[in-house]
């Protein structure tokens, strides 16, 4: 545990002092203090999106102040991201409030904004010192291929975020867009994917949080059409600590997405992520709105 | 929908005015106004748990902050509560703060608070105009007998909060606790119930917010066994609108909950809601601590 503590940091310093040319994910989640709880980041074009960065490292983002913040104590637990604005390109400040610390619990708020959008994104975040205890997982992996025997989503062409990840769908592999929604013929909203950052790097909780948040709108898989759809608010919840999550490395993780409603605008999205041992890393939550 | 609003509004002045006498929900989730977004509750001894009042109660009476704000738009979408520390009994300030309203959403960031105990609650919510749009739902409601052919679930000298509601349970229903931990024995952690308030009273945002948090701690269908248990952070998404809500009237709603990991100190909890017609409500996610 401490020796990991120990590299967490290390790697840490290596990203601010630019000791080696930092992974694009590390520069996109950077910061920079500029005071009690005030950070300055930037935009990554590495990883934007349709109007605006990639939503999962705008929650990294914020999650990184946390991190880097002197008082926080232990790892995240649940995190709540509301995407409230597209963020602009370029500079923000991310505003950290340590809320309340108890004896191994901690809450935070926190505010990403800029000059002249406001606030754009809010966020909390609970962080806890975990302990060894009687442990239980009824949340299996399911049975899949291995990734290495499964093909590799093309993505070239597509988002500029997409390009940082190995996507290959064990189940529910989404086919070419058809210019109209498949309302005749819609298919499952539940789909299967190995999935893993390119190039690769070791799994923390910042990755962690980006990549629960790589799962493609449900509504494409179920009307194989692409929908205008953002995603309003994610609530991911992280079941391991540092020592376990660092044991997944950087190889793929296995990840579960479905849905169970989409009504009046709005859908939701119930992910869930295992190392490829089978430990379940996270769950994660979305509410999404999609247009009519 | 017009007429569902002037309802809610002549509900919400009879129980300021004490008219009639007010449901003790009602009472309970009461707010009186001290000025722009800042409001003053009272503890209700109706609705208390082991060391402070039911979580569900408290969460919504942050919701019926925002509910009373009169720069609100639509209804809620997505909230999120996080319990930092127990409320203690008495009056509490419920701080609310219009984070950012565009043409359709509107987010919220709300506190509770007490002059001894500084903030135990933070809370963040959206908000949403819902129109009309395609609707699928592939989450459908399980198969069950009618609350009426099941048995109710003696609630008798156990804590204030469950005197409100009536459980059905159609899966699972919770046995006698054991003294000590079923570790060679564990049960499942999915349970089906069927449940309502008690008196009656037709579902609304409030209530429906109070009956997403009414699910026993996964741990204890699990173990078998009291432990020492507290949510930590509370995520319901609402998939009505204020129309649809108001058809389930007050009737039974149908739930499920499961769990997917009980790992170092904290498990997940995962439930869906359905009013007897079918239709899907609300789905909800918490994070539980849960003592060694």
């Amino acid at each position: 545990m401490k020796h990991v503590q120990r590299l967490e940091r290390d790697k840490n310093t290596m990203a601010e002092a630019s000791v080696s040319p930092a992974h694009p994910f590390d520069s996109a989640v950077a910061l920079v203090a500029k005071g009690e709880g005030v950070y300055e980041g930037h935009t990554s074009d590495d990883f934007w999106n349709f109007t605006g960065p990639f939503g999962g490292v705008t929650a990294a983002t914020l999650l990184n102040a946390v991190m880097k913040h002197g008082k926080r104590i232990g790892t995240p637990v649940a995190m709540t991201v509301n995407y409230c604005a597209p963020v602009a390109k370029g500079a923000f400040t991310v505003t950290v409030r340590e809320v309340r610390t108890n004896r191994s619990t901690q809450h935070w708020t926190i505010e990403l904004s800029q000059p002249e959008a406001g606030v754009s994104v809010t966020a909390t975040a609970v962080f806890a010192i975990r302990r060894e205890t009687w442990s239980h997982v009824p949340g299996a992996m399911p049975q899949s291929p291995p990734p290495e025997t499964l093909p590799k989503l093309p993505t070239r062409g597509l988002m500029e975020w997409m390009q940082a990840y190995d996507f290959r769908f064990a189940r529910n592999m989404p086919a070419p867009p058809r210019p109209e929604p498949a309302d005749d013929d819609l298919g499952p909203a539940l789909s299967h994917v190995w999935m893993k950052m390119q190039p690769e790097r070791p799994l923390d909780f910042l990755s962690l949080m980006a990549i629960s948040d790589t799962f493609f709108g449900r509504i494409f898989h179920v009307r194989k059409s692409m929908i205008r759809i953002g995603t309003v608010s994610m609530t991911p919840y992280f079941h391991v600590d540092a020592e376990e999550i660092a044991a997944a490395g950087s190889d793929y993780l296995f990840g579960t997405a479905d849905a169970n409603v989409f009504n009046k605008g709005y859908s939701d999205q119930v992910a869930a992520m295992w190392s490829r041992s089978g430990r379940l890393v996270a769950t994660s939550h979305q509410i999404v709105y999609f247009r009519s």
